[in-house]
């Protein structure tokens, strides 16, 4: 898509150089608004506005939708009130919503009452609700049949109503007296159902969402059961809306940042403002803990200070034998929070995920021990300043037999933390990443040259 | 829903040990198969088999079109070829290839041959596509409709057909007289419009999507145009199939996997595989790699040998260095990574993506670097022992300020580093993760000590 996205920009560029408004008009026209949302962050403020001038409040209304948020935010923050309610009040009600969570509260407040009463309100149901719960990616379910009616009351429902004309609707939600979820009504089984059937013959089961499920637990059940869409319900199973597959999408692409920006030690808001002080205040906390994590590293080198002294060689190994331990600490780390967030180890379960990856860091520690050990050898006995006395060979293999300790005992915190983690109820991603590094560097320094100098000494050298 | 899963596990293993096969069958019946694909990894070989005898055979097929890769895997590796063909023949061709694509190449064909020749034609057409392009994605195209007909006749046609009657159909597909994809019809717009209308009047644009597009790209398309479903085209735009929103959620999951696995150096094939071997296998590589880029790191200690036997605190502080200098590159690096992928950085523009990170990392390294070096301060000042001559607070102010350096410096990798690869065409991903740190560890290593000693000697202690 990136180079249709450039030529877009290049061709809208060059109208706004020629001044020739028409001729941008048209090009405009020509358009998706996805293409426009995808290009308008490119251009300078000025230029944006003269672009959403240019369109009809609905078609501002859609390039705004399919914005990204950072620069929605941008846009939105050069236009004054009663326009950005007359552009929600063109949104559909859920984006709308998304559209004023994001402003300063009492912006938002002020455009709500500037919007016409039943847009407002149907917005002001929806901002009820915390945006990352299944009521806060609801939409107001629109197509609803009570379930003792026949399809063709139904269908003459359907072809009736004007406000259904624009909705991209894939089931019927089929509802009691008390407006209770009893099931869905695809419109496939619709269009070749014959008028007299009651509902309720066609009606299938569906999975209803409460309005507090977590959207994480949410995207879940859509992967779980392919749903293209479902009902949410309040307590008593009565219908408040449904969420479609666009949303869960959404969803599942902003899992994926999260949990990549824990792993980093940051936060996906990041990616969500262009505000340094804002980006350098998610980091700073993680890079604060691992560096007061590395003070504990200091002070278990400052207690091999003699050793190190005497053998000046165990020093320059020390990034080999932290960097391969956190490196695959960091390995067994990931694919165990990967199991847990995919639900891999319920399905599987949790005992042949450990056992595999035991088996597989034994593996990889003999062979870095062996590299390790070796270069370490050779290079004892080709480098003779600062090094140290004692056999090149007798080094290597200390040196080697440490680095394997190390890696076995950060591959085994790379398991072990986050399972714990998830038994009492932290976000095992929180135990990867910076955390695991830091606490392997500890460890795996606490190994290395506790081995190393009780070998040292206990070889009399 | 793991509560609800573990309960489906202790009553299937209840009614296991009761022997009451009876019971069990109709404990299972009750259950939707994706509720007996979620626990049947849990189970034993022998039971599973005990489980899926109890299935009809439409059963058995929706439970492992359901259950998860190395889970599906390891049920069929114990089914003999003719009940894998029966099952397959059960399963809607799209789930049958992906099915037979696991299996070895001569044991699939195999269960291909056994399989009724309309049904084996089908999903050998889709096996011809790579299982990562849109081709291997798609399913076949249920719903086509030419664009001369009417909506009258277009009805009667949906209503006659039996084939269609189990589909779950969105769209209906508009093709030419030479077959070439017209546009589409949603079925909302269909039930409301009368029979005499042409069926070109309800139509609307729609995405073709060519069968060699790669999987992320489609996963993009649907993202950007909000697609319930879309058309799969050949070269001269002919309608192969269509690719729905559920296959869109498996690869967006994919896809989190893969990335997520690459920063840790190893692969998600890991997931899907429950090999030790094979899971060292792909870990190694990276581990090696970073291990002889350790290497480097230890001969700049050693270039440094003599600073770092006169003033032992520098070796102390090595690992605040490098880990602080590591994750704050590892933070940049993948804030810049997850920029490009999500296309964040085409839509926003490079510039303000790195000004962000630059001031961001320039305010992180101060705050690092102030604790780095007022802890060094008093360090040295209360520890005699294997310290260093010289002031305590020169020495704090010189790994303080070394340590800044050494902030900014990784930082500033993580921001090209994968600009860079992205420019020559690498994945940008490849850049986090173990290169980025290890790189890290080098670069920081040579600036810490690099400026520590330049400053202590220019200071002629």
């Amino acid at each position: 898509m990136q180079p249709s996205a450039e030529r877009n920009l290049e061709q809208i560029r060059r109208w706004l150089d020629s001044g020739d408004i028409p001729g941008l008009d048209g090009y405009l026209n020509a358009l998706h608004p996805a293409d426009i949302a995808e290009v308008i962050g490119r251009l300078e403020p000025g230029e944006q506005q003269q672009i959403l001038s240019l369109l009809e409040r609905h078609e501002e209304a859609e390039v705004l939708e399919y914005a990204d948020e950072a620069v929605r935010g941008e846009i939105v923050s050069d236009l004054d009130d009663k326009r950005v309610s007359e552009i929600a009040e063109e949104m559909p009600p859920e984006e709308a919503a998304d559209l004023l969570i994001e402003l300063p509260e009492e912006r938002a407040e002020h455009v709500l009452e500037l919007m016409a009463a039943p847009e407002a309100e149907e917005v002001e149901d929806l901002l009820r609700y915390p945006p990352e719960s299944a009521g806060g990616l609801m939409a107001p379910a629109l197509a609803r049949v009570r379930d003792d009616q026949s399809v063709g009351a139904l269908l003459d429902q359907i072809r009736s109503s004007d406000e259904l004309q624009e909705a991209d609707i894939y089931y019927i939600y089929v509802v009691d007296a008390s407006d209770r979820v009893q099931g869905i009504v695809p419109l496939w089984d619709l269009l070749r159902a014959t008028r007299g059937l009651p509902v309720r013959e066609l009606m299938q089961e569906v999975q209803a969402i409460p309005a507090d499920m977590d959207q994480e637990e949410v995207a879940a059940l859509f992967g779980k059961y392919d749903l293209a869409a479902a009902p949410v319900v309040d307590k008593d199973g009565r219908l408040l809306g449904r969420i479609t597959h666009d949303e869960i999408q959404d969803v599942l692409r902003e899992e994926t940042n999260e949990d990549i920006s824990k792993f980093a030690g940051t936060d996906d808001d990041e990616l969500a403002s262009l505000s340094s002080i804002n980006t350098a205040r998610l980091r700073l906390p993680w890079l604060l803990i691992c560096l007061a994590g590395t003070f504990v590293s200091a002070s278990v080198l400052h207690s091999f200070g003699g050793t190190l002294q005497a053998y000046l060689i165990l020093v320059f190994f020390v990034p080999a034998v932290t960097a391969t331990a956190g490196n695959s600490g960091l390995q067994t780390a990931t694919m165990t929070v990967r199991g847990l967030a995919t639900g891999y180890v319920e399905r599987v379960g949790a005992w042949p995920l450990v056992l595999k990856q035991v088996k597989a860091t034994v593996l990889v520690a003999i062979a870095c021990g062996l590299v390790g050990g070796v270069v370490a050898a050779v290079w004892s006995d080709f480098s003779s300043q600062h090094v140290a006395p004692g056999s090149a060979a007798m080094l290597g293999g200390i040196i080697g037999g440490s680095m394997f300790a190390a890696i076995c005992v950060s591959a085994t915190l790379g398991v072990l933390v986050p399972m714990a983690f998830r038994k009492v109820g932290i976000d095992p991603a929180v135990a990867s990443g910076p955390l695991i590094t830091t606490s392997s560097d500890i460890f795996s320094l606490l190994v290395y040259l506790g081995v190393a100098s009780a070998l040292l000494t206990q070889l009399g050298t």
